[in-house]
């Protein structure tokens, strides 16, 4: 059995990655789809609208046969680090081939520019470093010194978010020496090449997750965007657990935390760098909203998604010393959590079990805990906005869940 | 001007206070009136019903000359510290007298008590590190090494909650060369002497906030027991900031930094002592309220009490390296925090201002914040059970406020 392995967030899962899940496996001839999916935090900084269990059975029920847990440590980081972790799982679980969706769409392109950047590497390194110094954002510098290395049609566009993912990707690949074959699929939402698909079908998880927070969680004014699956499971958080997470409902615990920490305890969390700590208290003081928050903290240094992990590690109490214990390792992810699978997916599993050399996690209370702190207390942050009475019952399941079992014949849990 | 001062937490202030406040102008012929007061949390290790400011509002309606804040390292603190904080503050602030209420009522047979066990300190230290070491609370060990020094009817009963400070006040008198006369008026709810009391106007501070709380906050139901301007203060707060204060508000916020921190970390926080930071990250897991919380974590060795107080640093974020940086200057407090004054206790102020040789805070936003992060930190967690726009407004009055100016004449704010 041959694996294609996807990287995803799914939030919500909608009608562009069910095409994309598709075109993943006829592009690429492969007999099932293994996904790497961030936890319950995601790599903008932000909670995910649903919990990883609940985006689980999305993915599951619209085809994908192998959930696994992107770490905390790399599910809410930049790009490059984002990349290392997702590409060395996929690796370690015998993925063949890698498929991301790209603004670009052309794989030949990814390649021309990770070449390009290696050939000259030093120089390139070099400016970006000079241009940080002179108070710009990564983004910016990285992609000015893309431009001085003159890319041309041939190369891709490395300043929109999925070429910057993508080019990661096969920078990890190359990195990592996996044997994993990318390829890439065009994302564009107007004309998407599938027939079954029009502009009045598609719609980014951004918009779908505007829309619904503008319109009181609203299911219906987005069901044109999203599979029938994805409702009901919307449909179904809201009845359990009364809400869809958003940073805003946070801000008192940020704010909490960031008022009652001394500066030198800020300063150990991870990103928490230059002084930031004394910007943030000073800030929080007045801020009413999350929102507020960010427009009065950020700066030309700073760009907003960098704040936003920022204030997400404050919150998840992730410091320097646990999330980074040693650089060298950085791509070594060491555990591998398991969501969800389908009947394809546990006998891919069951074949490939034997040669993955880290531990395969069934079930949370079953491992080490101190190992997997950052991602217990992701969870631990994650459900302080839930009832009382629910959130024990949350957080009691996360621990003690096996996978999800689905039969996609059947089309139900086992 | 001759000052007697009384130690206070007024939560709320009851007809109970204001007839201890008369009696201990009449029985020393003090010329004014000295609080020093708890701020927003307690010695029980509990969230004051209403912030300090409006019980420094209660205090001065009610003939209170002079609040002073008693600095939450000694407000959160057992007896024994609780009262070393309040007699030197009251004693730098030139107090000649001193007057608390106890069960005993007889001042000399405090005296007698407390050379009882200056005498056999060895012999009574000894038997309370015996006891301790078998598993009971510090109280218990306490009262008994204290009755193995057979006390007889000339002696206190050391076991009562207003008996026990009493005795630290005289202690603390002794301990640190004080002038200030002791004296004691006798609690006892049922037959005050005055005859303007019955049993149907006093109640324990302690059983009006159950009734509140019952009651659904409904102030008639106490009416009896509170002077007016209480009545008037609370309905206010209760307008103002849409609660009273309770431990139950602020479960949430103690859940969430008790499983978001390492076991490192809380061991760190004061009165975090022989691994009870792995029995509260285990406990409070499953607990859906305070309270059950309290229940499932209590021992012999530790008092409801001692937990609560372990909590509440919990909650500010008071660490040892903070709360106790030498034991030496332990009776040491290093500011003295004005919070409000009326006519006569403005120019009593005026007239002992030159001998007083610690830092009188007039505004907090002018002081070293380092130097009082303690009381800051409990300000901001005080705060935030309170709707967001409202606590903004309240964290900045904190810092800009200058003490309260009370005409007692004209009973207004000047």
């Amino acid at each position: 059995m041959k694996a294609v392995g996807v990287v995803v967030e799914y939030n919500p899962f909608h009608n562009g990655h069910e095409y994309h899940l598709r075109q993943s496996k006829s592009q690429t001839g492969a007999d099932l789809v293994v996904a790497v999916m961030s936890g319950n935090f995601l790599q903008r900084g932000e909670p995910a609208l649903v919990s990883k269990w609940s985006r689980t059975k999305m993915a599951l029920e619209n085809g994908i046969d192998l959930v696994v847990e992107l770490p905390y440590e790399y599910a809410t980081q930049k790009a490059e680090t984002f990349s290392n972790g997702a590409i060395a799982i996929l690796d370690k679980l015998k993925c063949s081939y890698l498929c991301f969706g790209s603004e670009h769409g052309s794989i030949q392109s990814f390649n021309n520019t990770l070449n390009l950047i290696q050939k000259n590497s030093k120089r390139f390194n070099e400016i970006i470093r000079t241009e940080m110094k002179k108070g710009i954002s990564y983004p910016m510098a990285t992609s000015l010194a893309y431009h001085s290395l003159n890319p041309e049609s041939a190369y891709i566009n490395l300043s929109t978010p999925n070429n910057i993912l993508g080019f990661h990707y096969l920078k990890a690949i190359d990195e990592q020496n996996s044997k994993m074959q990318p390829h890439t699929i065009q994302r564009t939402s107007a004309n998407y090449h599938d027939e079954d698909f029009t502009s009045s079908t598609i719609a980014s998880a951004t918009s779908i997750r505007k829309a619904l927070f503008e319109q009181n969680r609203n299911l219906f004014i987005v069901q044109d965007y999203i599979p029938h699956t994805t409702f009901k499971e919307l449909e179904k958080y809201i009845e359990t657990y009364g809400q869809l997470h958003r940073w805003e409902d946070y801000f008192n615990l940020l704010k909490y935390k960031v008022l009652t920490s001394s500066h030198e305890e800020l300063s150990n969390i991870y990103e928490i760098e230059e002084g930031l700590e004394y910007r943030f208290k000073r800030e929080i003081i007045g801020a009413t909203s999350f929102n507020e928050f960010m427009e009065n903290v950020k700066t030309k240094r700073y760009t907003r998604t960098r704040l936003q992990r920022a204030c997400l590690h404050i919150l998840t109490n992730s410091r320097k010393s646990v999330i980074k214990p040693d650089d060298n390792d950085w791509n070594k992810p060491t555990y591998i959590r398991l969501l969800g699978m389908s009947k394809i997916g546990q006998s891919y599993l069951r074949s490939i079990k034997k040669e993955i050399d880290i531990p395969l996690i069934s079930k949370l209370s079953s491992f080490n805990q101190n190992r997997i702190q950052l991602d217990i207390n992701a969870t631990y942050t994650y459900s302080m906005v839930l009832p009382e009475a629910i959130r024990s019952q949350f957080i009691k399941e996360e621990f003690s869940t096996p996978p999800l079992r689905y039969d996609e014949d059947k089309e139900k849990y086992l």
